[in-house]
């Protein structure tokens, strides 16, 4: 089959590979018709990680069942699916406490918890920009979807970016008629500001300084905040009475930047522990690495970050962080696309052929105007 | 009346000054008989913060009803109550939530939610440590008790520490069953263990290195951890099969030492972000500073604490901090506390005439040895 | 001023009485510019109540402050103020837990928590279908609105069906993309189904038998559904697929009739157990009674219900109850409001001056049709 | 194999079966080492199910993994292991969800969810009062426990009364500090007191009329409250000042019975909803039936259950119910019995080899005094 290998930094290639196959009997196999280039499959085209040369990349995916092990009893071959990017056994504890993107049991990796597809550090598993893809412990982790093809391009958020949105609105302990302050106006944070409206706020706040970006969040009910214009703090007081928003959302993650494009990983949690109200939470699903040997401080390479911790404190703020448990919501979510009330698809920039992933990734890469989120289909 | 008076660093005096009176139909005064020295009561007590001078110390405060105004139709005169130290309005949305330690209306100070009696930057409210107090919104801050005089000891914990340690607790999101850690083994540390045992944990680890201290955790039930003795992080993993403690609890705060005694405020972060599972819950309650012009680095300085937080995301671990709003627990734990289910009373090591304050505040602040919790009687 | 006075069954009179006056240091006093009839009225109207003659009726009140007591310190004379239906002492056990609804102090009433204006069992409180009303507890129960007469049709929902409506569904334990089943189209069941949409329901059932009613549940975006035209649990097992709905709201009562009009009041528990799916909620916040005299058997004399408890608990159901605690709610449906995410005035059908209460009254009672909510404006 | 077989009303054998054999990929099969007779046997043993004859009994069992399938990747042979009395798929919604006990997969019976060991309607399962058991879904199902024999009187609890008293204190809502009303002093309602004192119960009443049940609920801690000496509702509001019990459990089910004996099925539910206080919350684990053929009552046969509901909703109480989904609890308490803070063992009364299972079945069933938990050693 065709995979889209990873060679080294800034250069990966569509190969033909051997088509994967059955290992467990808890296995099956899935024909991809849908997968999405992720802002962290970047991190590994750039070659800031340890990923080893030869990996198919690619953790957004969705397909249709094309074959299942003897130990599969719900999922059905010809069953339309969706893949979240967290690989889980379904009986650790944490599995079992709803805590896939913590599973004990999937990733080999010493000291860490939580498996993925075609990532860095997530274990020995392939990804999914290719046309199958083989998924362990199957019956748990994938999510039926309707037959046919309608929704394909909501359908294909639900992997990963639909569900990281709405787990920062979970994490940051958004209550309805909640004023959401969200950093961060790419894939993630936008789907972010969907959930909140969905969810009954009454505000949504999403700051960034791409036109095109705050643009879309205008567009799908928020208020535009963009901090090349001024102090995103001083603007959301100003729009908030002074009073702050209730709770806010980090999507942005340790490679956030000032206006000039100087990097400064505490700059976004500093301004959310100042523009969230006393008592209000702030959910972290914008990335920080334990360790991050490119990074320009020493502090930074240690993953240590100098934020103004005794605010956070002195206001009684709240914070949860950490990947997504896609299956947590992924099931509701496509409730809601199937229902009309969810529309996540708005962000869908490019569709194209797998064939064409080289020069996606290079575009993406370069932020060339307009490539929000691209998906690409093994099927042509 | 006779009541302590803050003069300067290291300079405190026991003073005649005039009888507190109703100032709002919604006060009461409050004939004290049991008045705590607080740990946090020695940051004024050495000069490093912006304390008045002539300001009437102490936070921790219970007594007999003696007078009350014209809108106070819940409290009676002759009743016996405990004070929270926070002092709340009742009326406005953060109390109305439940979150009287940052009331939106009873302190004046700019850009401070949240007053207490006798404290630095809490408001301009008299303290505790007299013969009388006068309580804003009575029906709404007293606490009532069982008439009498029975237990004085263990009711005094009820204005602050027992239902700080218990906030600890719930901040860490502590549910039955958990393996708890706890760093510090002052006051409140202790009675987080205490409460981490009452409400079912299956084990707590208590984190210090005074013998004394670590004693009276042992006694409560808890496993003590010397970390003179060794890296704390390390004693915890082996005692938990290597897989860390369920959820931790802060109570040491920015003031944080090595076991050679140089301060280190992100020491007890780092280490709650090593020896806490993933996707466990911190609770801090250990006080941390927006601005601490008397620390040791610059960072430190303006509140920012470099802590490992690359490792606390990559876990997926969640935080919860502030001071606590006695409100929420006070009941309860008065109803633990007669049912003799809770007994706080442990951590009492004197109990002394207010004359002797002076005297008090000098041991306690040097650590003379055994002096654990200190309990004023204005009445002798 | 003038009033809308109960005289007896089915007779009410707008008359002139002594205007209301402050009585304790916290109470104020409201000029109102919208009272509304509730539904809940029509019970002491039609004479099925114990309500004195003489009573004042009104509990759907808002208006502007006319005159604060001296205990008064949050609120001001011109505040614009929503007064819920709750009166709340603020400073009780069940008060300060957020269940203002079942106030321990404000009703005299043997063995009843909880009291409110003009209302039989209720308290000694008069109604605000007045010029004028006197609020205890003024700065805890009253709710401020922004200046003007902006969004008088949605705010003066804010006093009771809207909260109450919301409540449904927090009683329910809605979750977003939960598919959810409101029985009875009244302004109640209309505004649970608003109050879903607007929390992320993925899908509405609002279940009766008016074609008036059953059309507005069709605008704000519901699927109807008339138990006129077929059996209501059939209709919403074939829209879930037979699953059912994830949980429901109980909006009508003791007073459930079937489709030929007799009176059955386990027909909607009935239903309710039926079509939510096992492990699912139900919130009721229809009015049952503890004893109902004019009931139609003796069971339902003494308030006992023979609905199919046992289907309920072999479903692993969860159920709650009661009058709703408006203050838990208002404030947040108050901004929802002003952004423009509710907008409950959709139910109003009519605006009349005070003076033509009685007319009112006695077109509601016979529910001609077109009279949904009824909006009195004692200035004219 | 030996095991004990239903062969009609009051007639069970210890016979001799075939072994059972590996059907799935995921199937284990595990030697019993311990499997009790529970209050529900009695059920099936008295005649008043439909349970098929031939039907091996037990749903409360524990012992060694013996061999495992292919698709058995987590538990290993000659691991210790504890058997929920459900059996679950581990990936439908309901099992995702947490509620095991409501399995949407595992039970063909039409209109059940959720199925169980050797018992009636709740799928073609065979139990586990034989030398060995057959365990579908092994990864997800069974519990490991630490190797050896310690703790085995206990640890027998994990899969059925320990969790499903436990279960009760969780549907009733109950918080630390709460004063619980439980209803029933079999083995499940002891062990709910037993669960509410852990989790930090300020005081537990526990009602039954059987002294030797009493003594034991005095001896664990509780408040033992003789329904034969008074009524219960009375004793208990005396007993907390009038203001009733915070939270109530019911452990009895549709069989209750006045202290003359006769059958009541709405009697405890009525006591509850009069001795919990307003807004308090009540779980029931006591078995009610959607049909009962023999039942007094016209009502009963059919579910219907004539408790106080009018009392109930102006009360504003919330009410849980079901079967309890074990593997959401039984982690927690295995954990608490290894570190020693929980002690279930308490009411075991006998100790038997397999062969004496008619005997014990008859003592039980006849309420010999002092029979209260048999446990019975297939191993002799």
């Amino acid at each position: 089959m065709k995979a889209v290998i990873y060679r080294g930094a800034r250069n990966i290639a569509v190969e033909e590979v051997p088509d994967p196959s059955i290992k467990a009997p808890t296995d099956a196999i899935v024909r991809i018709t849908t997968t999405n280039i992720c802002g962290s499959d970047l991190h590994m085209y750039e070659g800031r990680t340890s990923v080893e040369e030869g990996k198919i990349l690619g953790h957004e995916n969705m397909g249709i069942v094309e074959e299942v092990g003897p130990g599969v009893d719900r999922i059905q071959v010809g069953d339309r699916v969706s893949v979240p990017f967290n690989i889980a056994c379904g009986t650790c504890r944490n599995c079992v406490d709803g805590w896939t993107s913590f599973c004990l049991r999937t990733n080999p990796t010493e000291g860490m918890d939580g498996a993925a597809y075609g990532y860095a550090n997530m274990g020995p598993y392939s990804g999914g920009q290719a046309e199958y893809l083989r998924v362990p412990y199957a019956d748990f982790n994938l999510l039926e979807l309707p037959s046919g093809t309608e929704h394909e391009q909501d359908f294909t958020t639900l992997s990963d970016v639909f569900p990281t949105g709405w787990h920062g609105t979970e994490l940051a302990g958004m209550q309805p008629a909640d004023r959401v302050a969200v950093f961060g106006a790419g894939p993630v944070g936008l789907l972010a500001a969907h959930s909140a409206l969905i969810r009954g706020a009454s505000e949504v706040f999403v700051v960034d300084k791409e036109a095109d970006r705050l643009a879309l969040a205008g567009k799908i009910g928020a208020t535009p905040v963009d901090f090349g214009q001024g102090d995103p703090v001083e603007q959301i007081m100003d729009n908030t009475g002074g009073r702050g928003a209730d709770c806010g959302v980090e999507a942005v993650g340790y490679q956030a930047h000032d206006p000039a494009g100087q990097e400064h990983p505490e700059l976004v949690l500093d301004n959310l522990a100042q523009c969230v109200r006393t008592t209000g939470g702030i959910g972290v699903v914008g990335v920080y690495m334990p360790q991050d040997p490119g990074a320009a401080t020493d502090q930074a390479k240690e993953g240590r970050i100098p934020f103004q911790y005794g605010q956070f404190f002195t206001k009684g703020q709240r914070m949860g962080t950490g990947q997504c448990p896609v299956k947590r919501y992924n099931r509701q979510l496509r409730d809601l696309i199937i229902t009309g009330r969810a529309t996540p698809s708005f962000l869908v920039s490019h569709e194209l052929p797998l064939d064409q992933a080289v020069d996606a990734y290079d575009k993406f890469d370069r932020r060339v105007d307009g490539y929000t989120k691209i998906l690409l289909h093994p099927g042509g």
